[in-house]
């Protein structure tokens, strides 16, 4: 069993990123700038919010983090939207979701200029990846994606099994291992909670992928021999010896499915740092995309 | 072994919307307006066109057909789409594909007005249906849907077994099928030509969708005892037989095939006419939603 290691990964996607700022730079270009919306207290929130504005540090890019509290309308919401949307110095931003339950996080969702989309959750960019065309792919599946082309795992022909069907995660993933590209051709299932024979389809998997948010779910009695297991769980439990008081959980019961599968993210440091990773790739697209930097 | 009569299905749904379309004029308002662009001489293109146009005369819809040959340039296609997109009095349009190879079809395509795209290919329509907002669905896969749902077939906790990836049926099929909704949530493989196990893929499906455009390609040995199988094929084939000179083929080996399943589509007669009633669904979802009409 090898480990799929997303921090080293992403550390070398974030070298390569730096480099291309720097040549940015130097060729007087307006840096990539991105922005980040944070509404309320929520633990796991603000811990990613954090990482991302730190990650913009690394590279090189500027960064504006916008925090509001969790009583904001979702009218303020959405006219700070509007105001990124028409800022020129903004190339993409992102609305850290979830958001308090007075807000549509459709409607927030509606309201990104598709063009500076970084996470890749708006329709037009979800409808255009679904046919192929340039598009901003979903931080965390393409994430995936990468993760497995850096490893030399090809989807190609292989069957992919994916557990979970969220507009952000599973159903995404299902589109970008399916489509008809290099890197991807990949046979795709997509299981969830109405699926009635679970463990039956995870042990045709040549690679699995579980994105449920159940913690230790994925038992090693539904995982094939050699299979490569994608972890996407990112639960936090209660734990006492951590300084934060809490551990995080992943999808899958990493002790015992590790002795069986060939490849395996570990949680944390598998699928997380490579949704930064892809989140950075995404808004230097944008920049290079934007009419004055182009 | 029963038929799934897509003719008799797609006459029900067409005389309930020539009732929608009485009760529209009777109210005094506009009734539905439905624009095709056919450029050249395919002869598939020609049937299908006007197929929808003799439609949209019974169900009292009004229709134009605008012809082109096939030597119209990409950019004099492009402004009639615009002039359409503009014009108040279509609710919705559609271009026949496929279009001559010197014409760009994704281009087109992403040229549709989203709120007058009722053929659903629209990148903002697949998008908004992947997220499960309102959109207007892809023609085919959703036509299917409906007669599933005529026949009292529910896909709920189903292994739905797709054939073929293409952007117009089986990805959007395999969207619509995994939906977390009423009718929907079915566990989805998607099954094209680079997967290596399609035997035996097939052979687990409760419900086997084939659309790959090659005539017979599903034997009998691919299909489960009960299954129930959807043939999206109209493969062209000479016949001298027939007044024609050609008989329509499907996907599947029907004879063979028939003899196993609980359920089958003919070819012609299955999901042909309901592709047509779900074009006329949407126009008629457009004309509702049409700002002068509300």
């Amino acid at each position: 069993m090898q480990k799929l290691d997303g921090r080293k990964t992403s550390a070398e996607i974030k070298d390569e990123i730096r480099e291309e700022v720097n040549s940015l730079r130097s060729s007087g270009k307006r840096v990539p700038h991105l922005a980040a919306i944070l509404v309320g207290e929520d633990g796991g929130s603000i811990t990613y919010v954090n990482a991302k504005v730190k990650a913009c540090d690394y590279v090189g890019f500027d960064s504006t983090l916008i925090k509001f509290n969790d009583e904001i309308s979702e009218e303020e919401l959405l006219s700070k939207v509007h105001e990124l949307n028409e800022d020129p110095s903004i190339d993409g931003f992102i609305v850290q979701l979830p958001l308090p339950k007075h807000i549509d996080e459709k409607k927030v969702t509606l309201a990104i200029n598709p063009s500076k989309d970084v996470d890749g959750f708006h329709p037009e960019n979800i409808g255009r990846m679904s046919l192929g065309l340039p598009a901003f792919l979903p931080a965390t599946p393409n994430g995936i994606m990468e993760l497995l082309k850096r490893y030399q795992i090809d989807p190609e022909g292989k069957h992919c099994v994916i557990i979970g069907r969220s507009s952000i995660v599973g159903t995404p993933m299902s589109l970008l291992l399916s489509r008809n590209k290099k890197g991807a051709n990949a046979t795709v299932s997509l299981c969830h909670s109405r699926t009635k024979n679970l463990k039956e389809m995870c042990l045709q998997a040549d690679i699995l992928i579980a994105a449920i948010g159940k913690p230790y779910f994925l038992k090693a009695d539904m995982v094939k021999e050699g299979a490569v297991v994608i972890d996407v769980g990112t639960s936090r439990l209660p734990d006492s010896s951590k300084k934060s008081g809490y551990k995080l959980a992943g999808d899958v019961a990493f002790d015992e499915v590790s002795e069986k599968c060939s490849f395996i993210t570990p949680v944390p440091g598998g699928v997380g740092p490579m949704t930064i990773a892809s989140l950075l790739q995404n808004t230097l697209l944008a920049n290079k995309r934007s009419a004055d930097n182009a």
